[in-house]
């Protein structure tokens, strides 16, 4: 196992919370565990951790922070050494709902991270109590009853400079990327285990800084992905891509906008890497101009739409019936 | 068109309203259109009919009543007249919520069946209206969330008897069916379309009369009856048959007990019958004992137990936690 | 059951016989049935008669004729006398590989079109017989593995003379439609049955004649039609639209080009139609601009290409790597 | 990363050469990447190394030998200096098709495994050649398709001894596990990696050492087991166990027993682990008795029955129609 285990959860800021709220629980079909200040906290049913997503009333939209867990204590004080050493700590803040004490650091792009090592395990109340115990929670069978966070997609200025900090200094693997004839890496796909991509970078179009791309929440099959499109389309939520197979890194896709500005995909597919020494798959500029794998063009506005949106990308928010803050 | 088009609706019995009202709405994600009296009227989400399902308090299990609508006001005229001159007619009633004026009459076993011509159409209120006006109304996105009543499977004394009603009085055609080796026809698989079927006689066991084998609900896929065994699994509703293939008919299935003890499927597959003269498929008791398609063993209690319960069948009602009246 | 009963078979015309029978059966996964002269009889594996397309070498791409079951030879019968009365009667021929004589007449674009009455019953070779006795056909597990021919599509300089011949004089039923802001009737979808479609007219924008928009082969579930896209990538097969949900008639879709060039779609999905008074939804120009159901825009050359293609449109066909004769 | 990466093979032997090796490669949908001598090597599509299964004709059923890649050189070294003092060595080998230097030893039961860091990539031959360059070979769409072999289920004679040996000296996690109400330990599900079980152990009730429960090759959906299960069901192949889902685990099955005798399971579903500290879930003696998930009740011949068969069982081989050597 590596010195990190996983994404343990985000904070999205909203200057809708209320709307926003309404998409992660009816819509999504996740689980409000509990409220605090002007923040829920909301989780997939498949989740150990009390919650995965912490949703956080704002002026703007986009991401507060990540955080991760480490995959035990020793390897809390290694990763934070690390990072010390890199030059891009912050320092330990107390905790907060459902964790413990946790490192505060930067990313090189500014995005705020955080390293921690305990963590509350997740106690259904009784009516979402599972009838098998190797469940966290029984199944909420609501909207499109998302199982977990799955990757978070960041904006980066410097592509490379964030994924060697991934590698580098927090233990992730390299599985793909995408780098231009012109030699620029816009994009790369990291993982801390044996799934294709837990955490991406790509570039930032608009070179604006610590921006989030989007949040994306687990499925297990492609048919829930369509079922998700057709309860988003009742909903009045905006699609910005339908459902379709990515070519990077093999995904099935969906993706919306909640109403809180924040580009938000379900997601399922991809594959498993069991080859320990997988040298990652580098995709040409020809090979992205085809489009997604079955030649769906990929939306215009992916490549520059990221929150909190820049100044030039309100109109197309407000276009979408979103905030744009 | 044949002069029946389709079952409009059945009326199911239950001792246990509250409950039996609650499998419906959360686990099966049914809608409930209206309320009168002791009866709560129910719709699956693509039914054009305000409702397929009433369900009405009483002190048994069973089918009240089920109603066909004819295809035209004179088709329901020639359909009168051939049930009245078969002898089983009982006579005309002004009609139901959602329908006008209907034809009571008896199937040879007894069950009380209804025609009729005069059908509401449903309108969605605001908050089921649907994106496409080709949908009656949105996906619940709720439970098993079931689209529409597919089949009713009745008991019968004397399969033949109904069989040959059910042909050469209503309409039917006769796609699939049962016969023992000494003879005895005891079961027969009847639609008024290209569906494999619609209608299925299956022996009485108890010879009891009038009772109800199963109603079953629509899924378009079996992921979706997969998922519904996961639904309750977590709601501690009883199965009595685990998702498998039956071969009769070729459908997929998973067989519950409704709080109120009746038998409710959740069903999709099969296939449509294009051919126009296409000759019964008729299964010999040696086939039948291979069981399922898959080699599954048919359950013990789909022989015998039917709604409402014959004496010595409360026992087993009682031990699957359902009402044994 | 109305006079006619379903589309029986169609016959497509190839200038690249051989790898226009690689697709069928590699690709899609039907049997070459039998073998005559420069034809292949082609089935899916659910159809109850010999074969469903019969693949012919030609110059040219587009489709020969297609052939009607009627219900019954009084319905053959009737339906002749209709056709005949509309003036637009051709005449008896013999027979074909598989069926007997057949009344050959022109729709009001000049499609050539059959009725018949008699039809041979596919019976499986020992290789191929299915285990249940309720299929014509073992699955055949081979590529997308499509089942059967699910619809037929026209293209049509006068969609409403064809529309209202498809009504009046076949007796088809009329379920969904557009209509432009001028007035103008552009398409028409149009059933013998329950199923939302099985014969579509389309405008044709080039105002050719007698010209095919594809042809459409049913597989179960939404999942089959993704795999479908993921065996036509690996197989160089040109998609010229990605699987996603219609808007109209709300069915699943994937469409690709056949190497003749002729547009072949893998469809599931829709709905059934038991209303037996359903009034057609009509579509208007501006819900059609939004797309397809979940905002996908539609590609253009659905717009205009057909087979055989029109002058202008080779260059297109050549760019997609299929046969522009 | 743990210090062993995943199996990288297994060696299957079968009395029944063409007629299993007929089962792998049209009823699995497997590729046969080579031959040699008295073995073919099979593999899935989604695999990396150039085989997952190496089919050895031989008097009896049962397994060779399974192999295990570590994640670096390093790592090998450290394995193998930990089994040597777990005094379970046996020695290095020199190689074989597709890898290098394997250091051979025995688990406590005394199945002989191995483990190797030198591996070949495999590299599609042109026909098989994949259109997206993050997939080893493109998916074969024959008969059910299996995409990689995902776990291995050993009998054991001592369960809590091997599961001890995977845990403490190969360094498996231990997720899941079943506790008999004497207090013995009777099964144990145990894990490389996030996947929730890769090694199974199960206790041998015939007490003979070394025997094979079943092999487990991965598909990506439900909906796919199910299709499993009919393509079986077509080819005579014996089920065993028709598609459910497992309580312990939660994955998704389907068991079969291919001609040789061996039994082998298509499976999907089931969890990821992403907690760094999660106990396992052990399983009482009484929720065992309720059988799998929805209520299923386990096969009686899944609790003796493995290859070899023992003495007691070749009837019950010959029963299913397979060999019984």
């Amino acid at each position: 196992m590596s010195d990190l285990a996983h994404i343990h959860h985000v904070e999205l800021l909203t200057p809708e919370p209320e709307q926003s709220l309404a998409y992660f629980h009816a819509v999504l079909g996740m689980e409000a565990e509990s409220r605090e200040g002007q923040s829920v906290f909301l989780r997939g049913w498949g989740e150990y951790q009390p919650y995965s997503l912490k949703l956080t009333e704002s002026p703007t939209s986009g991401l507060a922070h990540m955080a991760f867990r480490s995959s035990s204590p020793d390897a809390l004080t290694r990763r934070v050494a690390a990072i010390e050493a890199a030059g891009l700590g912050i320092g330990w803040i107390d905790g907060d709902h459902g964790h413990g004490p946790a490192y505060r650091f930067h990313d090189p792009d500014g995005h705020v991270m955080e390293v921690l090592w305990e963590s509350d395990r997740y106690v259904a109340p009784a009516h979402l109590k599972p009838a098998l115990r190797n469940q966290p929670q029984r199944y909420t069978a609501r909207g499109a009853a998302v199982k977990r966070l799955d990757h978070v997609n960041l904006l980066a200025r410097d592509v490379t400079a964030c994924r060697r900090f991934a590698t580098d200094v927090l233990g992730y693997r390299h599985y793909e990327g995408i780098r231009l004839d012109n030699g620029r890496e816009t994009g790369a796909w990291l993982s801390l285990t044996i799934a294709a991509h837990e955490l991406i970078y790509v570039e930032d179009a608009r070179q604006a800084g610590q921006r989030l791309h989007h949040l994306a929440f687990w499925v297990d099959t492609r048919e829930e992905c369509l079922r998700a499109a057709d309860i988003f389309l009742d909903h009045g939520v905006h699609i910005e891509a339908a459902p379709s197979r990515h070519a990077v890194a093999a995904g099935f896709f969906l993706y919306s906008f909640e109403p809180g500005g924040n580009r938000i995909e379900v997601t399922t597919g991809g594959y498993l890497v069991y080859e320990p020494d997988a040298e990652p798959v580098i995709w040409t500029e020809a090979e992205r101009a085809r489009g997604q794998a079955w030649g769906v063009k990929t939306v215009e506005s992916f490549h520059y739409y990221g929150t909190p949106p820049a100044l030039e990308d309100r109109a197309y928010a407000e276009a979408a019936g979103v905030a744009a803050p």
